[in-house]
C-alpha cells in the first residue's frame, strides 16, 4: 500500500491532507505577494495584484481568477480587523503525488495570512547594519517565486554577523538588491539603485521611492553599484513593502556618513508616508 | 485577530495545521532524497543517507538524528510492502510564521512517501527524446534542495516539445545535467559526463554508472560537453535513481546513432542491474 510518513506517523497516501502534497513544498512551484496596510488602508494593492498576475503568467500557472483573489485579500483583511497589517499570499500549481511534470488541469492552491505589521521604529530611527553576500539565486529573480533558499541562507549569514539585511553581490561584483529589499545609495543629490533586469525583483516600493526622490529634489540614476562605491555613499537605505524605507548606517563594518540616518533618507521616509495616507 | 485563509476558508492562525506554515513552502527551506528498491531491496541507501547529511549540513539544518531518519525510511518501506518502491523524503527547517530568519530552536519537519516505482520499460527499450534549455537554477545545485522551480519549468517546456527530459545548458554553452538526471555521452570507448562542481548534483546513480562503465571496458572522462558535441556522440543516456539508465535516441530533433539505444548503453543497463541484486 502506498503510504506517507509525517514525522514518525504513518498515513495512507489517500488520507493525506492536500497541504502535504503541495507542489509549493516539493518544488517551490508557486508565486507570492506581500502587501501591507497603513491605518486601515492597504497600500498599492493594484500594483501588487498586477505583479502577481505577471508572476503567475511567467511560471505558466493559468486558470486563476485574479478578481476572486482580490476579493479574498479584501475579505481577509476585513475579517482580521488589523489596522496596520501585513498580508502575505501565495498560489501554487496544486497538490499531487510528486512529479516534475503535472497534469495541466491541476487545481491551484491559495494560501494567505493577515498578521500584525511589526513596525521596527528603532531600525527606522537609528538605522541598521548590512553585510554583503554572493548572490546565489536563480536567473529569474524578476519572478516573485517561492524559491527563496538563497535569500534565507544569506539572511542567516547576515544575522550571524549582527546585520539586519544581506546585500547580494553578483559574479561581476555588482550589487543586485537585498535578500528581501531593494537597495539604494545617495551621492550628493543623486539617488542610485540597480536598473531592473531578470536578476532583480520589480519592487513596488522601489517605484514609490523613486517618485518620493523626485518630490524631494533627488535625481534618479538606475545603474548598479559595487560594494566599494556603496561604502563611499553619503547615505544608504533599503526599501521593502513590510518596512518601506530603513536607513543603512553600517555597510560591511564601514560607518556610512556620521553613522546616523542621512537627511535625504529622512526626507524620503516622510515623503513616502504621504503616499500611504 | 491574526488569520489565515486556505482557498476561500478563513482560519485563525492559532488553529492552522503546521503544514501550512512550513518553511518548505514559504522558502523551499529544506532538502530531500529519493531512493528506490529493486525486488524488495533498497539500492545504495547508505550513499543517499550520506548525501542527505551533506545537504542538511550545507543549509545548516542541525539537530537531525540521521539514524532516526534511517529507521523511519526502513519502517515505512516495510509497512508499505512494495517490492519495487520509490521512497521520497524531505526535511524542512520547520513551521513558523513567515520570516526569512527564524529561531535556531525550530523543530525540523520530516515527510516521506513510499509509492510504486513506475518502471518505464518503453523508455528503457526504445529510448527517449530530450531537448536543451538554459540552466536557470541557483548557484548551489550540489545541494539537493527543495528549490526546483527552474527544473520544473524546463521539464514543462521539454514536455511541450514531446521530450521526456530537459538537458540544461549553462551561460558558457556547456551541458550541466538533466533537470532530474545526470547526462552521459559515449564517443568510441569513452564515457563522458560533466565533472562535479557546485552547479551539479553529486548523483549517486552517476557513481554507479561510472563503475559499470569500467566493468564493460569504457574509459571515463569527466569533462562537460556542448550540445553540438552531444549531437555527434555515438550514444547518449540519462541516469537517475528512479529510472537508473534511460537511452537518449533523439537530442534536440537530431537522431543519435541509428535512432536506437546504443550497444554500450544496453551493456551499462545490464551491468547496473547486477549491482542492484
Amino acid at each position: 500500500m502506498q503510504i506517507a510518513m509525517i514525522q514518525d506517523k504513518i498515513v495512507p497516501i489517500s488520507e493525506l491532507e492536500p497541504a502535504y502534497l503541495d507542489r509549493g513544498i516539493f518544488f517551490g512551484d508557486g508565486v507570492y505577494e506581500v502587501v501591507r496596510s497603513y491605518n486601515g488602508k492597504i497600500f498599492a494593492l493594484e500594483e501588487h495584484m498586477q505583479r502577481f498576475v505577471n508572476s503567475l503568467s511567467a511560471i505558466e500557472i493559468s486558470g486563476v481568477d485574479i478578481y476572486q483573489i482580490l476579493r479574498r485579500v479584501l475579505k481577509s483583511f476585513d475579517a482580521a480587523g488589523i489596522s496596520n497589517a501585513k498580508i502575505y499570499f501565495h498560489i501554487t500549481r496544486g497538490s499531487a503525488l510528486r512529479n516534475h511534470v503535472c497534469d495541466a488541469d491541476l487545481e491551484p492552491n491559495f494560501f494567505l495570512t493577515v498578521t500584525e505589521s511589526e513596525n521596527d521604529t528603532e531600525a527606522k530611527t537609528k538605522g541598521i547594519s548590512v553585510s554583503t553576500h554572493p548572490d546565489l539565486r536563480w536567473k529569474r529573480c524578476d519572478i516573485k517565486s517561492l524559491n527563496l533558499l538563497a535569500n534565507v541562507l544569506a539572511r542567516q549569514d547576515a544575522a550571524q554577523k549582527g546585520c539586519a539585511e544581506a546585500i547580494l553581490v553578483d559574479e561581476e561584483g555588482f550589487i543586485t538588491e537585498g535578500a528581501s529589499s531593494a537597495f539604494f545609495a545617495i551621492f550628493g543629490r543623486k539617488l542610485r539603485t540597480a536598473a531592473l533586469t531578470v536578476n532583480i525583483l520589480p519592487s513596488i516600493t522601489r517605484k514609490f521611492v523613486i517618485r518620493a526622490g523626485k518630490n524631494v529634489g533627488l535625481e534618479t540614476m538606475e545603474k548598479s553599484l559595487t560594494p566599494q562605491q556603496a561604502n563611499n555613499a553619503d547615505e544608504l537605505f533599503i526599501a521593502s513593502t513590510t518596512n518601506d524605507i530603513i536607513p543603512v548606517v553600517r555597510f560591511d563594518e564601514k560607518l556610512i556618513g556620521d553613522g546616523n540616518p542621512g537627511k535625504y533618507t529622512k526626507l524620503l521616509i516622510q515623503e513616502f508616508y504621504s503616499f500611504t495616507v
